[in-house]
């Protein structure tokens, strides 16, 4: 079946998971069994397609038995760009084997991938409370896509690499979240420009995935290019208002 | 009685509190009821005395009615640098009334007030798991010890203030968080210049406070001119870095 997220976000809606039993009802806790349930989904429709990032890097070793070594095992993966944002470190992957494979880390950098052939789809999950008016999510580390970008514009970029976030809204329904809105945005179809980089909140890029513009429609390097305009003039005011509102005003005071 | 946080630490070790039911058991969820737990304490201790952060204020206005204007209930705390400590925002100061009180804020600066005569102590309690290896929590904003520290050197200080962290540790006990250890420590007893802030973290200074240091004697007024001394430093550190690590590298690929 051809990839359609589309349809994806048309059948998450409306269904539901149940309750965590432990964690309040925000950030993380919330979200986990939605990324799960997302994931199952998927899975579903793009059965031998559909991994979590462990599990695809679980399958890429044990079908490569000769890569051995930390060098051999992260040269499985390319382009450059997509090797960094994947791979684990150099010490757990030496680490790995059959007997003991990785299992699920919470900063991985994708909550799903999807593998269509040369195509490559990094799939994140992002949930909402229906009932808060909740600001922007951390959405990835504005500094991760800084590198991807660099990498892309050095070392080359990859045919059909997508960034989707899936961004769900829920309620609470008695024992369960009830997905009430589900939509999907290609972070490469967004304005670079555009994108908010909180630099105090540990650099995290933050948007509401519903509210997230979709009208870029130049290449991958494009924007690449676009984001690094957009990063260093960022990294750029951080710095001069660190010295405008954190040295200055404290100079009197200390000489 | 005279206060003596000594004996409060004492009071504590042994002691246990409800397991809380909702939250799992790291960061604010397990901290909070030993917040309250240590209130009590203190305040059995030296009733009349202690107060939450709002409670104080409630208190204060109470006894004040004459004060009705933010700018009047602002300025019955003094001298300033404790005003704007203390204080709500402008519209919350406002907006108060006998009938329509202050409730806990979660981002208030203090657990709890201890006054005594002209005497002043903010205590903040902060907790962890014994059995796990915690990175050291966020203290403090970093900014706000800043404003304080260059408004006692402008509109002067208070004998006899204090911030001190109870610094309290847990373990598991079937239904319970039994607290194992309890010490506390003096943040202007602490060398300034050995304080960490972490400034991707929301500029938080961390540290644990069982190892924080206590050598350090100056006054208060030095203690501020030390802490902005390593704060000022610190600012120029990390905007230097900012141009180095998120400018430098990338400038090649947008030009």
């Amino acid at each position: 079946m051809a990839f359609n997220i589309k349809e994806i976000t048309k059948e998450l809606i409306g269904t539901s998971v149940s309750k965590p039993k432990v964690g309040t009802l925000s950030g993380h806790a919330a979200g986990e069994p939605f990324d799960k349930h997302a994931y199952e989904c998927l899975k579903r429709r793009y059965p031998g397609k559909t991994y979590r990032q462990f599990e695809y890097l679980n399958e890429l070793y044990s079908k490569n038995r000769d890569a051995v070594s930390h060098r051999e095992r992260h040269s499985l993966i390319s382009p450059p760009f997509l090797a960094e944002m994947i791979n684990r470190g150099v010490r757990a992957t030496n680490e790995w084997t059959i007997a003991a494979q990785f299992d699920e880390k919470q900063n991985d950098t994708a909550d799903i991938i999807l593998t269509e052939g040369a195509r490559f789809r990094i799939i994140d999950v992002k949930t909402k409370n229906m009932s808060k008016n909740a600001q922007p999510p951390n959405i990835i580390s504005a500094l991760k896509v800084a590198k991807m970008c660099a990498s892309i514009l050095d070392d080359g970029e990859l045919d059909g690499f997508e960034i989707i976030y899936l961004g769900i809204t829920w309620k609470e329904n008695g024992s369960r979240l009830e997905c009430t809105d589900c939509v999907a945005r290609h972070l490469f179809k967004s304005n670079p420009a555009a994108l908010y980089i909180n630099w105090a909140a540990a650099m995290q890029i933050q948007f509401n995935v519903e509210t997230l513009d979709q009208g870029f429609s130049g290449s991958l390097k494009e924007w690449a290019r676009g984001y690094l305009g957009v990063f260093t003039k960022g990294a750029r005011e951080r710095s001069d208002k660190m010295l405008k509102d954190y040295v200055c005003p404290y100079l009197r005071h200390i000489q």
